[in-house]
Order: structure tokens, then sequence, then C-alpha cells
């Protein structure tokens, strides 16, 4: 699984602190320590109350990459954003994210081609999230269509069926586990699917539990990536888990250990 | 989920003691805390090295039936052993198991007719247990059509697919998560299904978090019953949490304790 690690982001307190006061330090041990806890990328977001999106997006950046080298995530409802950061990212980028709204994707997906950056699509438009699996479907390939249409690959699209909280939408989670599968037969090659897993336990008490219990789901249902806090160790150890039952990864007694000394 | 507590099993030490020097009161402990934790039922199991295994189960089912009255499992490969027993159960029985080997079949299933007790078929026979999908699903399919021919209502059948213990047969636990979907086509009303649920961890040294993650993995697919440690707390939490998210549980953020409670 492609993991990204989603704890650089303003709206979470200690991040959020760090790029207002521009603390470098607190953001560059975010980044080592969810690269050394196993996460293939960081998700940058600058969050809410960010003054300066592109300022700021531009400053978690170069801050980001003074200590890690390794993909980022480019996390903003905000075209201008995105692109004044792709011209910063040393190592791929990945947009995150368009919706199936053709504004959207007349300018994220040539953006992708341009950078040669993955991209994020979420099944959602200006109708809002859908609540059945039928219309995530169809977003799914309107975003599919129209990246073969301007000729992005496909391999390198992720969509995201948006996992809603399950205390105030609890018939989704369940769609969702069964809509992963289904993206995978829009287009040959398909798709990769990424969930952004926290959403699924959003406002409620037990969230790291649900959390690793809709991640190891998730798995079975042939999850690509996810978006996710890879310092939640129980969760990570769930992850592992996931794979060594699917027979991605070797089994032996210290398979855990094996897998973080990669 | 249906619960049946595997705790009652001459294999463990504890009860294994029990079970020879005819100690009540750990027996009926077992089976007060296990239901106290949510099992639905108990499964009684001599042990392998039991003497007089019919002597044994009986006095195993009157010592369970003085502090509980719930559902027991008849876990012997000896069909004179699981007779003697139903004879004596005043709830539901559960008949723990045939195989698809018809000289099986021809005394377990008319036994299941004779004492409306339910029965659990497992996916082997002489050649022992299927490393692929389809012959779990043909042994399957004979089992359920020798309860069709027999009269048998398929409704009290829960097929159990054998899961092998991940560090020795890695790929297996991944084809037992597609076939059991793929029983409940096999006739309508569909087959029920059922996991020995610690089979999968057997030998490992994680076990308990390989057993969750497995059992949650199952439940996404449809998974009816499981025979389980439901003293395992951990377990239990993500039992109760993936029916949460596959919305067989109401949310509230009192959850684990309203299924605990109910």
């Amino acid at each position: 699984m492609f993991i990204i690690g989603e704890l650089i982001n303003g709206m979470y307190k200690e991040a959020g602190r760090a790029i207002r006061e521009k603390d470098k330090s607190v953001i560059q041990r975010l980044a080592k320590r969810q690269k050394e806890a196993g996460a293939d990328a960081l998700d940058l977001n600058c969050g809410p109350v960010s003054k300066d999106p592109v300022l700021d997006m531009r400053w978690l950046i170069e801050t980001v990459q003074e200590v890690v080298d390794m993909p980022l995530s480019l996390d903003s409802t905000k075209a201008n954003v995105i692109e004044e950061g792709l011209k910063l990212v040393k190592n791929k980028a990945i947009i995150n994210s368009t919706s199936a709204d053709s504004e959207k994707l007349e300018i994220l997906v040539p953006l992708a081609i341009k950078y040669n950056a993955s991209l994020i699509g979420l099944t959602l438009d200006k109708n809002g999230v859908p609540q059945d699996k039928d219309r995530r479907l169809e977003l799914a390939a309107r975003i599919v269509a129209d990246c073969q249409e301007k000729g992005f690959p496909v391999e390198n699209l992720y969509i995201d069926p948006v996992v809603l909280p399950v205390n105030v939408a609890q018939n989704q989670a369940g769609l969702v586990l069964e809509v992963l599968k289904e993206f995978k037969i829009i287009s040959t090659p398909a798709p990769k699917t990424i969930v952004g897993l926290s959403n699924i336990s959003q406002g409620t008490t037990k969230r790291r539990l649900i959390n690793r219990t809709f991640l190891s789901m998730a798995i079975a249902a042939d999850l690509d990536a996810a978006i996710l806090d890879p310092l939640d160790e129980e969760l990570m150890n769930t992850l592992i888990t996931s794979e060594l039952i699917l027979n991605k990864q070797i089994y032996c007694d210290s398979y855990l250990d094996a897998y973080r000394k990669r």
C-alpha cells in the first residue's frame, strides 16, 4: 500500500501553529517521523485559516525538502496553490485533489500532465458527495474518461470514493467498500484507489479503533493507497498485518519489524 | 455476528486439566465469562487426548447447562460423541462438524434433522483441505445439495471454508475471503458462513493482531458466524466496530458498551 502521511496539515494544532509562525523544526520533525514510520509520501495542507496559502504551501514544500526526499501530495482546493507548489516539488508530486467538475478537470489534469504528477480524483461534484454507489461510479468514470481524453495515464490517477464519518452517514462505509472494487473495472489499465482514512471516524469517540478496522476492510477491497497517520502504531500494525494476510508481505515471526526496516 | 466461544476445549491447558479432573468450577467459569463477553453459543470439545469422549462430552454439557442456558456447539470428529451429546442439549445444538464426505453426511445430516440442530459443514474431504477456491466451492455445493436432498434447512447450515495458518499457507487467507461471498450464491436461501478464527494465526508470534485483522476482513466479506475467543477484548472491539462500519450496529458514542450491555 502506498501510504501518504497526513500530519502536515494546518488543521492540526501543532502544524497549524508551526505554519503561522514559520517554525521549520516542527514541520521537519513531522516529515522525518512520518517517513521513518512508513510513509511513502507526505500530504501538505496549509489548513483552512491560511491567509496566504501560496506562500504557506511554498514554505511547506521547501521546509520539508530540506530534510526528506520523497513524493509530496499538494493538498488544496485552490488550483493556483497547487500550480505554484508543483513548480517547487523535486521528487514526484501528487495533486490532492480534483473533483469530477469539468472546471476543475480542465485545469488540474493538464497540470498533472505538465508536471508529471499523480492525481487524486474525488467522486464528488457541485452537488456534493453522492449517497449511493452508482453515482460514485459515474463520477469516477467521468474523471477517468477526462484523463484518457486529455492523455493523462490512468495508472497515475487515484480515485477517492470520499469516506464519510460513520456517526453521521452510517450506511456509507459499506457502500465505499463495495465501490472500491468496482472502480477497478472502469478502465484498462485500472485507476488506483485511495481513501482519506481519518474521515471515517471524524467526531467519534473511538477514532483509532474505527480507523484501523475500516482500513483492514478497505485493504481487503484492494485499496491501493491511503492518507493516514503513520505515527499511529496500531494502525500501522493493522496495515502490515492486512497485507500479510493478503499475501502482499512475506510471513516471518518478526514481520512487523521486517516491514519497518525495509 | 453469531459468536461461538472457543475456550471450552481440552486442547487448552486449563480446560484440559478441568476435563480430566472433572473440575466443574473451571468449566462453569469459562462458560459464564464467555457468555458475559458476548458469546451467543459455546463450543464444547473434549480435546485430542480424551480417553472416553462420550463420557467427557456428556459431563461438559451437563456441567455447562448447570450455569448457562444457551446454544451448544458439539465439537467432535466422532459421530457417536455428537449423538450422545445431542440427547442432552436443552437449548439449540450445533453439530461441529461434518466434512463433504458422504459417509459423514449420511450420519450427521439426519442427526441434525432429528435433533433440530444447526450443522457446520467444512469444505474438506478425504483428500484434505483444498488449496483453491473452486474446490472449496465444489465441496460446499456438495454439502448444500446433500442437505437439500435430505430435507435439512440450508439456513441452519454453516459452511466453513477452513482457514489455514497464515505462516504455512500464506495465499489461502485471501482465497477464503473471496470464497466466503461466493458460498452465498450456491443456493436460495443461502447457507450461512463460519470460520474457526484462531486457525489463521496458529504458530505465529502475533496471534491476537492477526486474528482481529482477519476477522474484520471476513466480516466485510459477509461472514455470519465465528468460533473465537470472546475474552479477547480487542478482538471483540474489532468485531463490534466492524459491524458498526457495516451498519449492523447503530452508532452512539458508547457503542462498544452499548453492544456489551445488550
